[in-house]
């Protein structure tokens, strides 16, 4: 967005794909995915989890994450997300997993973190948040395929004692 | 783009930023960082690199990058990328290096990669490419520190015969 007039699709000189286009100012607006970013953040062997207070998937449980924001890094954003819907801060933040969402044009990016104190608070949009240790986790309740399969991951990767970084697709919207 | 009528600036119930929103159908035009996707396209011990053909850094060199398209994966992205700009193919594609670019709201995702064979050809965006062992590589003709912090990140782990995978934020911009 420059001026906010009318835009038309066209096909822009030198490119191969039809983009929107303002008719005023000829700036052409394009549209790519969006980044997701996250954290699992741990509290000795125990994961914090959130209860969706929001569309979609509303009452089931997810990891603090949300879309990224323009002039900030992941990390920052990862925080600042965990901070919003979690009310809790972190240190230690390692890329941990990337997952590719093609089907809403989206790219997950999830970090591994530990609390910096045991303190949190649901933010408005979580119902409430909890420390749940592996036994805990409501697999049936998980909000979305990502958060299932960051989970699964990080489980694994801590019982053979060692963390990877790991990047996958998703194909799946449920 | 919903409809592509004229959009103002305002604060969406419920959220903390102001927006772009459409007078007319009423959807929020959000802004997020971009992500661009490339590869270290490796053959034998040496690299392919572009000489751009086109602005910003008109004449530098630089590894293959560039946008990431909806309805894409990662590395989907970053194999078109370098078909493109280098007409090479590649496979082997590991997630090496993710970089936030603040000030431009850009996140860098590299791969590390073979190529498939070791034919190559400049596309529309580049004037030149070729292969190059790091005694040859040109370090005051990189385009820019995202690409030449890579290089760097690549030959100090070759060197060390690990290769990890990296994050972190570039603040300048030449």
């Amino acid at each position: 967005m420059k001026c906010g007039k009318e835009l038309v699709l066209a096909v822009p000189d030198g490119d191969d794909r039809s983009r929107h286009i303002c008719r005023a100012c000829g700036t052409v607006h394009y549209s790519n995915p969006k980044m997701v970013v996250g954290t699992i953040p741990v509290h000795e062997d125990r994961i914090l989890i959130c209860r969706r207070a929001i569309e979609p998937r509303y009452g089931l449980w997810t990891l603090p994450a949300g879309f990224m924001e323009n002039e900030e890094t992941v990390e920052d954003g990862a925080k600042r997300e965990t901070l919003e819907e979690a009310g809790a801060e972190l240190n230690g933040l390692s890329p941990f997993a990337m997952f590719s969402l093609p089907f809403v044009s989206q790219v997950y990016l999830m970090f591994r973190a530990r609390l910096f104190t045991p303190h949190f608070a649901a933010g408005h949009e979580s119902l409430e948040v909890k420390l749940v240790s592996e036994a805990d986790i409501p697999w049936d309740e998980i909000a979305f395929p990502v958060i299932e399969e960051t989970l699964r991951l990080f489980l694994a990767d801590r019982k053979n004692g060692a963390f990877g970084f790991h990047s996958g697709t998703i194909h799946r919207r449920i």
